[in-house]
């Protein structure tokens, strides 16, 4: 049986690299080469606009597959593009999967009922159209928004539990307003500490083998402090740390994510490594290249921690 | 200059109905008839599913978009069918909007720095094709998740200000889970208390000439004795109450939500006014006038109260 947790644990430690790339294209900084390429064949229209990312996508796809674990999309960057841009969403995906590469979908939705099930159903697991249950975006994992509590959540938990897959619950982001709800006192602890138990709860039921649950964290890299203690409160979680790199985070910042034997967390870059060719200066059609050599330095990076 | 919350309010005064239709088209509640034209046109395909669901929307449109002042698609149901799905998501606000209709797009997004540009700009404003500012989904108002804080509504604010746009932020939701953040103690307040604090923030340089903010408020109608505190914490919001009819609120329930003169509060809808076919047990074919008449007597049932 399928267990998201254990996937992800086993092939951190497989291409011994605990970091994912998140695939945000935003189109001013896609090499022009590949936009002329979507314009030639669609004009300038979202279509080509979705056509010049997939393009880009596969690209750095094929130039990580063998030493990064897992690549997240950030679903806004394809979204803003309307219907175009989604498909250029579920092509990712679906490519990234056949290259053997897991696929954590950015998308930190949150509702309730039946709505939850939708975009659990939509994102992980299958929808019905016309009597076939149907895989639709079929991300191995998601980012969800836990404001709407236990009840809103449960939905994602039974496709985890059914199907396999994973989530990643937002606790602690990285923005400046972080503060403003998540770090408020509720009692003797922050809201984030609060949410944090819950996670932990939810994950629960779903802790596999490598002792990891599919229930994981989003925690932000640029709180190290706060960070050591949720990763106390939350033993099983993988947690999914963003910040790193061009936000501003540190190996060392994202240190206390993990547990001392190395294990646990799983660091996001995105810009740093995607847009390395803007950064290194080096030709467009090498863009790829550029990325794969930033991901090998973040590789090390975060080797060296343990 | 157009302005989300002016319109809005001068519509329900104009129609004298204080009431939006929730399009939350379940595929199996849907009209048997329209959902054979569909396959016959695509096969049983999530584009047929996508045709079956807009087919459904404009025959309820053309039903109520005389009496009813706006419409609010919950994405999820969309979405779930990938690009196809998000297809029928924009087709239906461009139709609505045609009809005269305000169309508030539910999301519930929440996300930092350009992420969250990218959703406001994909939603709600204009996003970059190639050197050409497009609008892409064009709803007119969208609902979005505070758990982020400020900096996490700021681009959406930006959206509302230059473009006549509104956003109403999740305060206080009405599923049983919703007290495990949102009803926890901050201080002397509640944690929704400390949120409509900073929605009212939020919303303080959208105020219009009918002093009402592009800057709105979601307040479940299950929580009626909340639901008269936050009105006070906000008095500049337009308070949109999902929970009324199928999810077991009634128009005493939703009364504390409004102000003592009646303006303030737009009660949603979405089964009992989309799907009254099935409870009403008339032919199927009928679905929209069955729409109709129950959303006239949800317009009679929420006009007694003032």
């Amino acid at each position: 049986m399928k267990h998201f947790g254990d996937q992800l644990s086993y092939r951190i430690k497989e291409l011994q690299n605990p970091s994912m790339v998140g695939l945000d294209p935003r189109l001013k900084d896609i090499p022009s080469y590949l936009k002329d390429e979507a314009i030639n064949q669609f004009g300038k229209t979202p279509e080509a606009v979705a056509a010049a990312i997939l393009m880009f996508n596969r690209g750095l796809i094929d130039a990580i597959f063998d030493i990064v674990p897992a690549v997240k999309p950030q679903i806004a960057f394809y979204e803003q593009y309307g219907h175009a841009g989604l498909k250029a969403y579920e092509d990712t995906i679906a490519y990234a999967q056949k290259k053997g590469m897991l696929v954590i979908g950015d998308a930190k939705r949150g509702d309730i009922g039946s709505t939850a099930e939708a975009y659990a159903d939509g994102h992980l697991g299958m929808v019905d159209v016309f009597g076939a249950p149907t895989p639709m975006m079929n991300a191995d994992a998601l980012t969800v928004n836990p404001y709407l509590g236990t009840d809103s959540i449960a939905p994602f938990t039974k496709v985890c539990k059914e199907q396999g897959k994973g989530i990643f619950a937002l606790v602690r982001t990285s923005n400046e307003s972080a503060d403003e709800i998540q770090g408020q006192p509720v009692g003797d602890q922050m809201m984030d500490e609060l949410v944090a138990g819950l996670v932990e709860g939810w994950g629960r039921d779903l802790i596999g083998e490598s002792g990891y649950s599919s229930v994981g964290a989003v925690v932000g890299a640029t709180y190290p402090e706060d960070a050591h203690n949720l990763r106390l409160l939350m033993p099983n979680q993988i947690i999914l740390v963003p910040g790193y790199g061009a936000q501003g985070g540190t190996a060392e910042d994202v240190k206390p994510n993990f547990h001392e034997n190395g294990t646990g967390a799983i660091v996001n870059s995105s810009r740093g490594i995607i847009f390395a060719y803007l950064k290194d200066k080096v030709n467009e059609r090498a863009y790829a290249d550029a990325a794969r050599n930033a991901a090998l330095r973040m590789k090390d990076d975060l080797n060296r921690l343990f």
